[in-house]
């Protein structure tokens, strides 16, 4: 492994006769620089199946830069989720310990959900792809920081809400997969159908109401009293 | 290309020494056992990233079949849609002649739809990774002939349901992306979070039961009076 103690020097400066679309921010640290870099084409592709020559390219800097921060293209798509949901994460740990209804912690949680896709629309994918593709102890430790916390935090709000009527009866496991699925599917899928249904998919004014329609739904889903919520 | 008037001699005989899973299914049509063996390695991967000489393993066979029958691997994965999907359309284009309540189309459809996804998981992810990866002239094919028509007669039953007073009134738009994301989600992730949640996804008795969890907070997101449906 490369010594960590400072970065190639030349690895910052743009290949000539290139304008990447990150070129403007390499004032910022190489790591960010890289991270944006990928964030860039996963959201251009509306996949999360990016090269580490890709990734440098977009970056405007050369490939063992990336090693060099983040060991492995893994390592980089490892530190991309921890960015991307270190924040929603910590926020959702605060959210189930405020004293407040479990139905008004469901409306702040699914507009988070949502939030989160709308700017990391690739997030799903590329947990999944990371999940799969890892060994089997990395890959523990990738469901263990990001996918079960959120599990469990969605459990404590879901078994609240029943416990005190304003649910309806559930499994937490399905809604789950209900609540996150519901949430996900429109960003997960919006590049690649993006000119179907009129073009609707491709509208930013879409995306804005999809929230609005999401909760709603989500909400009457559950059994919600409307008055309550 | 290669003539199509008969496949080479050998291409059917698996290689010495392999027991692949389709084996024993090698007197079906050459085709079939090729669509066979990409399934098998989709669900077990719990992805539709498989390449050309997989297939060509787990079906026994040589690689240069799967050119034979499908001409590219694009070819064999847009047959495999073909396949996954007619029976499911063609059943979907009867019931919306049907004279029966929108609710009643409804909750035949999302039934539909789970069963779709529970028997090819990869469905999704698959038609995303066509859509995104061919040329824009097969993409759109594949988008005309797979997914508007799931869209337009879901797009039926929305707005005859909210026309008679059956839904409450929702963008069939929005309702698509919700209705499909609730009932793929748990499908698409089941592989790689099969261990999460105390083992529950892999349990077949969870998929299962997710039908009718799934029915019942969809057919509450659109407000359907339990009476009537």
């Amino acid at each position: 492994m490369a010594s960590r103690s400072a970065p190639p020097a030349d690895v910052l400066v743009p290949p000539t006769g290139t304008q990447p679309a990150s070129s403007s921010r390499l004032g910022a640290s190489g790591r960010d620089v890289l991270l944006d870099a990928a964030r860039e084409l996963m959201i251009a592709s509306g996949s999360s199946d990016v090269s580490l020559h890709a990734i440098a390219r977009q970056a405007g800097v050369t490939a063992p830069l990336v090693k060099y921060y983040f060991g492995s293209k893994e390592g980089l798509l490892t530190a991309l989720v921890e960015a991307d949901t270190g924040k929603s994460l910590g926020q959702l740990q605060q959210l189930i310990e405020l004293d407040i209804s479990a139905a008004e912690k469901l409306k702040l949680h699914v507009t988070g959900i949502i939030r989160t896709y709308a700017r990391h629309p690739y997030l799903n994918g590329l947990l999944n792809r990371l999940v799969r593709e890892s060994g089997s102890e990395r890959s523990d430790r990738i469901k263990a920081n990001f996918v079960e916390p959120l599990i469990k935090a969605q459990r404590v709000i879901i078994e609240a809400g029943v416990a005190a009527g304003e649910f309806r009866p559930i499994d937490p496991n399905h809604a789950y997969f209900l609540i996150v699925g519901a949430c996900q599917y429109l960003f997960a899928t919006r590049v690649p159908f993006g000119n179907l249904m009129g073009g609707a998919p491709s509208d930013d004014a879409f995306v804005r109401s999809y929230t609005a329609a999401a909760l709603d739904f989500i909400q009457r889903g559950l059994g919600v009293d409307p008055d309550r919520s």
